[in-house]
């Protein structure tokens, strides 16, 4: 949804650029169309993860900051951070910040994940996200430089890079939220094991209830135990064009 | 669906014993009321496991036999053994091999899983079948010498000694299907990679469609690759009482 009326903002949109609304707290994004535009795979994690009050948050590969953005409307958190290494989406998410009058409550931080524990500190949040690159074949494509080659395949970091830096910067018993492709599942776990971050809560996201899923939602525990409780399915359509109720409340449709 | 009519058979039922109708070739199976009885778990799985042409296939901890039984009437593969360690369930599992007239096509051996691989021999089997234990928290119980308990807690063998045994009797690229709870699933998948059986297909099962899965059926490939396909949600009841469509083929009950 573009939005035309621009007349009370100080926020300058640059060329290719367009600003979304959230349907929560009148927040908008700016996103840009040259570059990766956020999905329902955000949307649907920052319904999924759980935030405490007081507590604080990292974003890893925040892209424009939407799930900052999003838990912060959604949730009692203290402080939401996000860190991202593509410039052009860094400079969006902070002027996003600055729309919604977040500069309190979000910071957005220019780095690479790889370095996160490095960049933060170990042990330094109650709680880390991300909806990484779910591409691992990253070998033929056309443009590995591009900003959405790169929000979506594993080129500037693996799911191992993202699982042991949302290791270090976890306090003991911290959570993890992920968003990821069902066929990565496997790999997901026995990296997260490998790391000690226990998976304890799954949902799996059927586009229809007669299909496979097509995204997994998943919460570990740094240190946590062994059982997993996997949830009821979450499904997206209820027939062609028509999104379910629980969609519609996560999204925050049906609020007005 | 306790059968009265004994006209045509051979078969002496013993105190407790009775006889139910599988609604497949006409094939009947003897349970006892004071043992474990096969559950919708067993069904799911015949369903779920693929047995090719020609293909030979073990079943560890097979119970009164059911699911040797299922694959025979389900699938074209050559031959079916089952393994197990409960001398009544064997002995019954035994006659109604006999009543289904089913000797050269079924095996009943009378053994413990842990020992599978030195009774069949290493790379043995193309495909191994298991409804093991499910419970791995058997301190406690009541009566651990009883029937029912073995066949429902990790008492006589665990999850490991079974992915154990199957990664040991299967051949190269054999594959193994078991069901169990969703709550066990990452151990399920660490013991599994552990010994290179390789999850490459999920299927959870819903009771209801809004409602947390209780069983989940898995194919593992022995030296695989990673990638999971999972599948479309089974689910059993379209509402209270009501089998949906496609539990009702898989149980056989819409053939007749």
């Amino acid at each position: 949804m573009m939005m035309n009326n621009m007349d009370n903002l100080n926020i300058i949109l640059k060329p290719g650029e367009r600003l979304d609304e959230l349907h929560r707290n009148d927040y908008k994004i700016i996103q840009s169309t040259n570059q990766f535009c956020f999905g329902m795979d955000a949307v649907l994690l920052s319904g999924f993860a759980k935030v405490l009050s007081g507590e604080t948050v990292l974003d890893l590969g925040t892209g424009t900051g939407i799930i900052p953005i999003l838990l912060e409307a959604k949730t009692p958190g203290r402080h939401f951070t996000g860190l991202e290494i593509q410039e052009e989406s860094v400079d969006m998410a902070k002027r996003s910040v600055i729309l919604n009058k977040l500069e309190d409550k979000i910071d957005i931080v220019y780095g690479d994940i790889k370095e996160a524990s490095k960049i933060f500190g170990m042990a330094s949040f109650d709680v880390v996200t991300s909806n990484p690159p779910y591409m691992n074949h990253s070998h033929g494509l056309v443009n590995p430089n591009s900003a959405k080659a790169i929000a979506r395949h594993e080129i500037l970091c693996t799911l191992e890079d993202v699982v042991r830096e949302a290791a270090g910067v976890l306090k003991p018993n911290g959570r993890f939220y992920m968003v990821h492709r069902p066929f990565r599942l496997v790999d997901i776990i026995n990296t997260c094991c490998l790391y000690k971050l226990e998976p304890k809560r799954m949902r799996l996201v059927y586009p229809y209830i007669n299909k496979e899923p097509n995204m997994v939602l998943l919460e570990f525990v740094k240190g946590g135990g062994r059982n997993l409780l996997v949830e009821a399915p979450l499904i997206v359509y209820k027939e062609p064009g028509y999104y379910t109720e629980e969609i519609l409340e996560i999204y925050g449709y049906n609020k007005k």
